[in-house]
């Protein structure tokens, strides 16, 4: 087992991370101050895990609450369903809620956490790659409105992060595949020695190697909790992590979310990023080959959806939350491995480059 | 104009008490540091005040946004529709939420700020009584559940608080009685003195003199400050400014929101506070007898609604949040001026505080 630490002052927490962390129950325990749990978890991840955490919590009072699977439900009308299970047991301000499974369910639960009764205690148990690398470390939580993704929610630290290993054995494909997405990101805003790396070992992650993922868990999250660290808020370098994710959230809700997974529209956005770097003069035809052929090696696609239309983009792009005072900042490339937040750029460059990633 | 200070660290902001705050639009705009804002408001004080309040923004981008009025209105459906103007509007992460109400609106238009892209500006504006010297100040923001008042919220703080006496010549009685029962709290809680006072100046508050009103805000505002400042997540002392409450929001829920306001319900819960402290011998007859009679005197009420029983008060104080790991924590009165937070009393001694407040 590996621990990393995110150092957050009095709010600082482990992230565990190794094979089989689900059958210690002790790591889980000393975590949790109060005596009572609910375990949040979704219907695909129940059957799998859920009677291993439940064994875990031992003796102490917990329940469950099952949402149904999918970004779609990640709504305010499903996190009131973990309000009712949390009253309706009478849990009190000193519970914990234990995120079990991927990034819709630790987005929810974490930010039920944050909001019943003003804040209780978080433990995130991430069981896909992708929450395992990226949302289950940083404290963002929060659903989605009808008019935009992640609109609604907190910052709000867990108390620990288990990324049990084990649990990607029963992942589909397509979702191991979204987490590549989030892995490939590090290398692209500050790793390029890790960049590198994953393109001599991306045949071995979709193989699902033990050792290389979890190197590559490993080398994520670290470098997402040097991020969080050094801007908990996303007042400065933390919107680095945001790259290919103002292109990429435009796709989720233009196509509806739940129709492109969160990771494959990162990919696809990382792709367009790259596309308009290239455009500004900041990097050259070569980084973009590199980036986009890493990104459709982890079987992800490197297009934007045929069905949705320039002027689409930019109406959804405007309610971004990097947007500022009207002007949106994006995250683009000056090198593999280098990542800058700017609005040094023309409406019509941002017009150009995502025509140019429409098929035509 | 008064200026007091919540002392909070680089969260620390102002209170301005004063007349005709709401003409000096400098004093709102120098604490909004974007170019937008949203006025959330109700529909009782729109035609009152949000004209004055747009003039104030001046040349500012700004929309707002008309809440039903009401306690049985403060629910996600309708914090739903503070986010859908936000986003309607491509309001950002920048924006400042302008609460100018009672603490409906301040509550809903507070928790709206906290959890809208994570968390944007916050300015209160109170216009009734109990907001200005109670709810605007402090940061406790939320939405009432079904099964539980304030059980989803967040602690958020605003930038500036604005308490314009002169919002309160449009009070109506009821609701003017409603303010004075925080009021007398504070008295009870930890200023003796100020509860004399309040004896003497009772009938002045009543006949909204100005310069009674201005000294019993601003007694108030300082008081929870104090308190706020030594304690702001009610991990200690805070829980001194429920005296009441735990009864009250009993009482609020068991009769369906809005049926009793929040202030004659916490007058009745004060009441039931003291009649159970006297009863674990803590404090005597007369000490009961000068409580209830200020809060009488106030035009509150005393007693718990008759329709109501023990067993509904026992259901529904099993949700308080100052329950902790099953133990119900209260707040009694060691003296007046002196409350105390206490576990120190057996399950019959509650239910007969209870049974000795309902009207036979």
């Amino acid at each position: 087992m590996i621990t990393l630490g995110v150092d957050l002052g009095d709010r600082s927490y482990p992230i565990y991370i190794g094979e089989s962390l689900l059958d210690q129950g002790e790591l889980i325990r000393q975590h949790i101050p109060g005596n009572s749990a609910l375990v949040v978890c979704n219907t695909t991840v129940a059957p799998l895990y859920l009677d291993k955490v439940e064994q875990a919590l031992g003796g102490l009072k917990h329940e469950s609450v099952i949402l149904p699977d999918g970004e779609e439900h990640k709504n305010l009308t499903v996190l009131n369903t973990i309000y009712d299970a949390l009253l309706q047991h009478r849990f009190d301000r000193n519970t914990t809620i234990i995120a079990l499974g991927g990034g819709v369910v630790g987005d929810m639960a974490g930010f039920a956490a944050a909001s019943y009764q003003r804040g209780v205690h978080l433990i995130q148990i991430p069981t896909t790659l992708l929450s395992q690398v990226d949302s289950s470390v940083g404290g963002k939580t929060g659903v989605n409105h009808a008019l935009g993704k992640n609109m609604i929610g907190a910052f709000y630290q867990p108390r620990a992060v288990l990324a049990d290993t084990t649990t990607l054995n029963t992942l589909p494909d397509r979702e191991l595949s979204a987490g590549l997405a989030e892995i490939i990101k590090y290398g692209l805003i500050k790793k390029p020695d890790f960049f590198d790396w994953l393109q001599t070992n991306m045949n071995a992650l979709l193989q699902r190697d033990t050792d290389a993922l979890a190197k590559a868990i490993e080398v994520s999250c670290q470098t997402k909790a040097e991020v969080v660290a050094a801007d908990e808020r996303e007042s400065g370098q933390r919107a680095l992590l945001n790259l290919g994710h103002t292109f990429g959230h435009a796709i989720e809700t233009g196509m509806g979310y739940g129709e492109w997974l969160h990771g494959e529209a990162v990919g696809a956005g990382m792709c367009m990023a790259a596309r308009m770097s290239q455009q500004l003069g900041w990097i050259d035809d070569n980084a973009v080959a590199q980036t986009v052929a890493l990104i459709e090696q982890a079987k992800l696609p490197t297009m934007a959806p045929a069905s949705m239309t320039v002027e689409q983009f930019m109406q959804l792009m405007a309610v971004d939350k990097k947007v500022l005072d009207g002007v949106l900042r994006l995250v683009l490339l000056k090198a593999i491995g280098h990542a800058v937040v700017t609005n040094d750029y023309t409406q019509q460059q941002l017009e150009q480059a995502v025509a140019v990633s429409l098929p035509t």
